[in-house]
């Protein structure tokens, strides 16, 4: 099935290198070609996520190709399949996060980890695509975009676009830590949340919803605590004040989940001093590629303690997060910009400094595109 | 009861001041006053621990006290009992490892993690005893030792006390983490042991008597692979060449166990790339006090990787360590020298040379002492 409204030139909005990052342009590029197995969405809706940020600024290395476009919290409508797609037909509102394709042969692509392939994983952008000779993806800040069907998942109908798109990053890569180690039903634990940024807010929401007992939230000043109760804390702490509170707190967490999006001046030995010997130290923050992890080997030691690592979530658990926002009725916190040149460098530069409450959703992409054509 | 044999002074082999760790001395000392619920414990063995040798060199800081005796992998006979133990009675030959009392009113005493009990854990030397005016606990290279009659347990009729003694540091480090993290059964599954010394050496016997299917060592050299085959590995690879193998062995571990004793020279990634999604890197490593664990966090969250600390096991588990090696036959690899002021430094140089395969057992404290009265 294909449509007629498919373009041969998909436009998006570019930087093209990392260090003229602050101004992206409208450009033009010639997808690869359909698939059997692919689809061709055309974009509503993307959510500026903190990778998007780190991708352009250089902080993750160089691009794999000038003109690089980014955005991968996307919701929009399939308007081409390939013969063999059997999930999703033209006019489905799809959500696409931050991988569009997987080997799907190795065992963790069989065992729903496909996110953490490591044969063929493809980054909705800025990966040079095993299958496309090498064709370096690009992402949502678009018109459309192509991907393996089975990276895409549904939009429940009674979840607003505007929801879902930032549910397929970041939603998503707090949702996985949480039910891999906290668990899919929370009653009666407590949970605490470092980092009230994007992913800091949604996680709030998530453990909430999942019916934790106590929900901390931890925030470098204490600016954001009447946001973090309202997300769904019942604590907050000012980061300054943690050290001296984690010791006077042994045993209080079943699972603390790092947001962050630096370790450089995250100490975590303060949360592994303060959490259950059956309890887990989640982190999901990817800094500058030079960053390392650095603590104390007897906070680990001394309490038991267990520090996971993660990093997005399964197409599964994808589909979970965005029923939960849907059963519950729950909404992100967005800021809307109607995508342009202008609006994804203002999303950019204040993504870089954390200056959105609390994620960007770059809007009418219709208005956007069709003016250009 | 008690009894006549009991000395008013305890003698043992110490250590005056860090700086002069390679010169031990005999010494007498006053042991603090029995309460009801603690025995005397009239030393057969000990076993010499790398913590042994960290401790008189400095490596954790100050000594509590002038003439510290370190040892904690003890095997005695109760000599004496508080009029309230009934756990043991004298004549019972029972181990004493690297703790010697707890609050055991918290929450980790009470849910058998006393181990890691951070209201009054007194550790069995160097350590201001909270319930005896801060007198600072005095080890196993001696004739006698009080504890907590809990802390005690009891060495099976069918263990060598010299294969018991170094199970209760040595052999309970190294079981917590491999029961905890990989299972009571580890039927079918595949381990990794790093660092083929003492803790290293147990660690593979304890994997292979609990079923691991494949169990692999590495070494900073070959030169101890025929003796880590021969241990329970069926694989052996050499440290040099650990980051070039771990590449093409993706998904390989359910479990690695790190049992270095310093992390400066360890480089965590190899391993975290190697282990499956539902692994774990568990370390015991307790190194210098200024020395911090540093790792690469893409190697963690790319991999959805857990990193576990622990620390000693819980006196259940200490009971388990026992059994196993009782109901399989199993011996320690262990070299003995008949405790005396030659041997305690000989034990302690070499040590830290990590000089021996693979444990030092002191033997022969009747005579020793029996002399020096």
């Amino acid at each position: 099935m294909s449509s007629s409204t498919v373009p041969k030139l998909f436009s998006g909005y570019a930087v093209e290198k990392p260090e003229n990052w602050k101004e992206p342009r409208l450009v033009q590029y010639e997808p690869f070609e359909l698939s059997p197995t692919e689809i061709t969405v055309k974009i509503k809706a993307c959510g500026v996520c903190g990778s998007d940020c780190h991708q352009v600024c250089g902080n993750w290395g160089p691009f794999g190709r000038d003109n690089l476009i980014v955005g991968h919290e996307i919701v929009g409508e399939v308007v081409e399949a390939g013969s063999e797609v059997t999930k999703h037909k033209l006019g489905d509102i799809v959500a696409i996060g931050a991988q569009s394709d997987s080997c799907g042969e190795c065992v963790r692509c069989k065992d729903h980890n496909e996110q953490y392939c490591k044969v063929a994983k493809v980054e909705t952008y800025n990966t040079p695509h095993p299958k496309k000779n090498g064709f370096v993806t690009q992402g949502g800040y678009a018109s459309h975009i192509r991907v393996n069907a089975n990276f895409a998942v549904s939009v429940p109908d009674n979840l607003d676009i505007y929801v879902a798109a930032p549910l397929l990053c970041g939603g998503l890569t707090v949702y996985s830590p949480i039910v891999r180690h906290g668990g899919h039903d929370l009653t009666g634990k407590t949970i605490g949340i470092v980092g009230i940024g994007g992913l800091g807010s949604m996680a709030l929401q998530i453990s909430k919803a999942l019916g934790a007992k106590d929900i901390y939230a931890f925030s470098r000043t204490s600016s954001k605590k009447e946001d973090a109760l309202k997300l769904g804390a019942n604590h907050f702490i000012a980061a300054e004040d943690v050290e001296e509170w984690a010791k006077s707190h042994p045993d209080t967490f079943d699972l603390v989940l790092f947001t962050g999006n630096s370790n450089k001046e995250a100490d975590f030995n303060p949360y592994l001093e303060a959490i259950k010997i059956t309890g887990t130290f989640a982190t999901i923050s990817a800094p500058k590629v030079d960053e390392k992890v650095i603590f104390d080997p007897f906070s680990l030691i001394k309490n038991g303690a267990v520090i996971a690592g993660s990093s997005l979530g399964s197409l599964q658990e994808a589909e979970e997060v965005l029923k939960l926002y849907a059963d519950n009725g729950l909404k992100v916190w967005i800021e809307k910009l109607p995508i342009s040149e202008a609006n994804v460098k203002q999303a950019l530069i204040r993504g870089v400094q954390s200056d959105v409450r609390y994620r960007f959703v770059l809007t009418d992409f219709d208005k956007a595109f069709n003016e250009t054509k």
